[in-house]
């Protein structure tokens, strides 16, 4: 089978109930507007033409879709057992989310694709049909035969990009659950990450303290001294360009986020606060780590608001975009 | 005795060996651009003079400080033992900081100055001479008769304004120091300020939830429930405006923040990295729950350039400004 056009995306729509199937929709209306390369759409085409009236073209192949793209929204039709009302979440539409995802990431990797964006799922939905995975971010992995542990996600935005090493945890156990490997090997992932799916071949990455000031030296804390300090020397040790522990709060400003590639930030606030504050709508969810490419908006399925023309395209054009040029990174750096 | 006119500021200098003097003097060098009212400096005059040769004059009192104001750098003079060199801080220099920040205090409790501005000190130096106070804040309270626990630390930028319930604490600390009595007392002292400072009549208070996702339901903690909810609760109760608990993350993009006047945040960097991420050149530390208007860069004496030219002034001008438009509010709402 001949490969499809290097960038091609494939994108699962998620839900059909959420916002998903109207911001892809949405992204093919300003496709030149927003500079996309040609992309597939992955779903049941019922949750699109519930909440636009724009042309779709059904192909059965991801080749036929960069030929179809210039006037019509290609789509791999999957059907569900029953159509959603956007806002309506259903057992049928999970199904169909499920298998959208699946399908998107199995054309990634066959080379079918050049990259997987994966539009906004229910994981209260998907939990009651049975999925095993804390996301999408865990099932992907595992179909790309990657423990989860060796994969990041990274929130990447145009002037930033962060990377947590804890995720959902309360702020409690934030602290025990810090560990000096855990760090190394998220810091790894990272660096490593930079390099194949950004192109940076010397990466530079700034690692966050724990507590206020970084700890002031022991006054406010030991986590820097007896665990962050330790990685970010054992880090350099390997030889990568890695600083820290610094304040977290003095970190992203302008001029503190020129001087880095990436932050490595110890709990999810940490990351999420400063990349949302200042790139709220174009942040993208990059999952390092995986042999392909994969991206995400950073939002959900907003339920709430689904069907009501309210949703913003921008952020998954963002998630677009991203992942085709971390594709061409990937295609040039082979 | 006369009043002084109501926009005189007086301003300590700070730690005379610190970017203070610098950045006061840059800040009279440019009070058109800046849009900066009369203000009088209080120190040492040889910290100044070390620095910047621009024109001093020696005034005894405020009410010259106006006139002179025009064509001269105002200083009420204080003399320590002996002079130090930027960057070198000393004992006699940390008394001379101390003494200043005192007279600054006073002479805005008489009403000789509408509002203090206090410049950056060194909390080591002050210490080595038996200061007893964690700051300058908690100094100025109680010169003020305010008890510290009544006294809250705002971060105030162009477009965001943060508190933060609890401030130099491990991370690890913050759970258990949290109590809805706190957060109450923090919240309305925040919520009396916005009204006394800055002239919000009904002022909006959006509080923070404590772990990510606002604990999603409990999933992820249980401050949100046991804790926070109820200070919410409490404070509605008695007629505020006042929502949350928010997930901090999506607290502080554009949209977000025009929906309050400020954020209630749980810990020190949930507040430090939004403020300092957006308005890092002009964020003013603004003490409120006082009987004067007090405000401060929020920067400290960064001794490792002092002396060097490098000091930006638009902090300390920011504080200025703000210290002036508070006082405004304050006689207009007396």
């Amino acid at each position: 089978m001949p490969r499809a056009p290097d960038s091609l995306i494939a994108i699962s729509l998620g839900d059909p109930a959420g916002i998903g199937p109207e911001v892809i929709a949405k992204c093919w209306d300003h496709r030149e507007e927003f500079n996309l390369p040609p992309f597939v759409a992955i779903g049941d085409g019922r949750s699109i033409a519930a909440i636009w009236d724009g042309p779709i073209e059904v192909v059965d192949d991801p080749r036929q879709a960069d030929a179809a793209f210039d006037y019509a929204l290609p789509l791999i039709q999957l059907s569900a057992a029953q159509s959603d009302l956007p806002g309506h979440p259903s057992v049928a539409g999970a199904h169909c989310s499920l298998d959208a995802l699946e399908l998107a990431v199995g054309l990634t990797r066959s080379g079918s694709a050049a990259a997987v964006v994966t539009g906004p799922v229910s994981k209260e939905q998907l939990y009651s049909i049975g999925f095993q995975h804390p996301g999408q971010t865990e099932f992907v992995a595992e179909r790309c035969g990657v423990a989860p542990s060796n994969v990041v996600m990274m929130l990447a935005g145009p002037t930033l990009r962060t990377v947590p090493v804890t995720t959902h945890l309360p702020i409690r156990d934030v602290p025990d659950a810090l560990s000096a490997s855990l760090i190394e090997s998220r810091g790894r992932a990272t660096l490593r990450g930079l390099q194949r799916n950004f192109g940076i071949p010397e990466p530079r990455l700034a690692i966050s303290g724990l507590n206020p000031h970084a700890g002031e030296g022991g006054k406010l804390g030991q986590a820097e001294i007896e665990v962050i300090a330790p990685a970010i020397a054992a880090l350099a040790a390997e030889g990568w360009r890695v600083t820290g522990p610094h304040p977290a709060d003095t970190m992203f400003h302008a001029r503190a986020r020129a001087a880095y590639d990436a932050a490595l930030c110890m709990y999810h606030d940490q990351a999420l606060i400063p990349i949302k504050a200042l790139h709220f709508e174009d942040a993208v969810n990059v999952t390092l780590g995986l042999p392909i490419i994969r991206t995400a908006p950073d939002h959900g399925t907003a339920f709430d608001i689904a069907g009501q023309d309210r949703a913003d395209p921008r952020p998954m054009a963002a998630a677009i975009r991203m992942a085709a040029e971390n594709a061409i990174v990937r295609v040039e750096t082979v």
